[in-house]
């Protein structure tokens, strides 16, 4: 699938989302400025401000509203990635060297509070209070999970947990891309809350297959070791429906209560669960919530929005990195 | 001076901030809970939501909203102070250990974050688009100084450097209280222009006094060793003052320098700029701007509220820490 398609409709709004960000810091200090545009030009397909503006499209919003919505959004999700990375210790994301690789600890620290403000600046651009309220809640939502990933590390999420980690970490942003875009749209409220779900679906279904592909994906695309996850301690989808299958295997027992295993226990436990069905599993809980997404949409007239809209969800199943 | 004068008026409305405050981490992550109770039982004298209250009530505001602006900005402070404290690497504030003395940098700046986040949450619950403008650009105000003193910190501020400096870090948040305060309440255009200025020098004068106390107060009161700014490189208006009247002191020069200096030409240093006038010379400066503080509220009927904020602007000069 080419990205390029469901672009489309938007190229030259999306443009200016690409502007208004970078402007952002362009009157600021030097080294600042430079670590936005590091960050921008290592960023991403920026699939969130494309659901914004062709949501803010299907539903006839105002095209400078959505624009700075969509930016905003960006932006939010930026500063996000800037201080995860800096919990993470990370030292790479998408094959570009982090911030906080090359930062000291202080300087990613408000480099990424600097993105935030500006996101928050833009965001209260929308002149719409509902828009500001839903931003700031997703916000609250976001740093919530992270939180709760943090501090309770030990504690492994059964499927329940892993819905809640992964609305958090990921559903509730794309759930403020088409419910904001919603709110800046002359629709009434059964729309606004149609959108809601149409995001939080879609943003569910991304986050799955993210975390299928991390056993699934060629390493030098997703630019990290096969099962990095698992080897984190991190226990996703896949590892959750393959202990359900297989509650007695030992290796699996070891990595939920927090003990080492060696490389070639976590190469054996991780072929296990490609091999187990845990993958297909996955692929098909993925597609219930793209489903679900699809109908939120399903009734509206059709467009060039719409195609594009349910042209991400296929990508989304599809994508490979 | 005692502080709880100047609380009297608005005593019941301070304790819902404080309510408010704390009920942001109850439902929350136990140890964030913990750590926000921490931090908040630690701080300080809550002159900020008093001026924020003072102001509603001398202009009439709606009491809720007014305290939930009151919890909002707290936090917003809460939230830099934590940040700035693993910036620094500070262990202590007002004798207190700091969130990044005992936890990881990870936790700490997840903890400012959430704090970010509840007070975002808590500005938009004000329902005003014009309070959430004001406090996005404070935020990004703040930061941006924080920035500019973290990567041009060789750059020594003259005058004009100093006045930024000390606006975006402090003077711009009391501007925020003042201001977003008259925003919810039944005034015209102009007099919430006056409130503008009335926190902003009056903000200006908080901070040069707290950089006069860091000559003169007692180290145990201050929690900090005297001059522990300019050991620290930091260069606020005693030392400036000190430097336009003696351009060629080599230990100034040397600080400028960015070069080491011994404990003992540190200690001369200090000696030589506490009786070279220049202390008299910035609390005539701050005077001046306190007096422009009271002419912004003098045209107001007599009140509690009002002889409250004169109390406050006495108290700033006064203060001893």
């Amino acid at each position: 699938v080419d990205t390029i398609d469901f672009f489309t409709p938007i190229e030259g709004q999306l443009s200016s989302v690409e502007h208004m960000m970078r402007a952002q810091a362009e009157d600021r200090q030097i080294d600042l400025s430079n670590a936005l545009d590091h960050l921008l030009s290592a960023g991403g397909k920026r699939i969130r401000p494309a659901i914004t503006l062709l949501v803010g499209g299907l539903l006839a919003g105002d095209q400078n509203k959505l624009i700075t919505l969509a930016a905003a959004i960006e932006l939010l999700h930026t500063a996000t990635l800037v201080h995860d990375d800096l919990i993470d210790g990370s030292l790479l994301r998408r094959g570009n060297a982090t911030i906080n690789s090359q930062w000291t600890p202080a300087a990613t620290v408000l480099t990424g509070d600097f993105i935030f403000a500006r996101a928050a600046k833009l965001a209260a651009k929308t002149d719409s209070v509902a828009v500001m309220q839903l931003f700031a809640e997703t916000l609250a939502i976001i740093v919530n999970g992270e939180i709760i990933q943090l501090f309770d590390r030990q504690v492994q999420p059964g499927l329940d947990g892993y819905k809640n980690r992964i609305y958090a970490k990921t559903a509730s942003l794309f759930e403020l891309c088409t419910a904001a875009s919603a709110l800046l749209c002359p629709v009434n409220n059964q729309v606004i809350e149609s959108m809601h779900w149409f995001g939080r679906n879609l943003g569910m279904a991304f986050q799955i297959v993210d975390d299928v592909l991390d056993y699934t994906g060629e390493s030098s695309q997703v630019g990290k070791p096969v099962g990095s996850d698992l080897r984190q301690g991190i226990i996703t989808l896949p590892a959750i429906l393959y202990q359900i299958e297989n509650p007695a295997d030992p290796a699996m027992l070891d990595v939920i209560s927090g003990n080492d295993l060696s490389d070639s226990r976590f190469d054996q436990l991780i072929e296990h669960i490609k091999d187990s069905g845990a993958i297909e599993k996955c692929y098909e809980i993925a597609n219930e919530y793209i489903k679900a997404s699809q109908q939120s949409i399903m009734g509206f007239p059709e467009s060039t929005y719409k195609r594009s809209l349910l042209e991400i969800l296929a990508y989304i199943i599809r994508r490979r990195v």
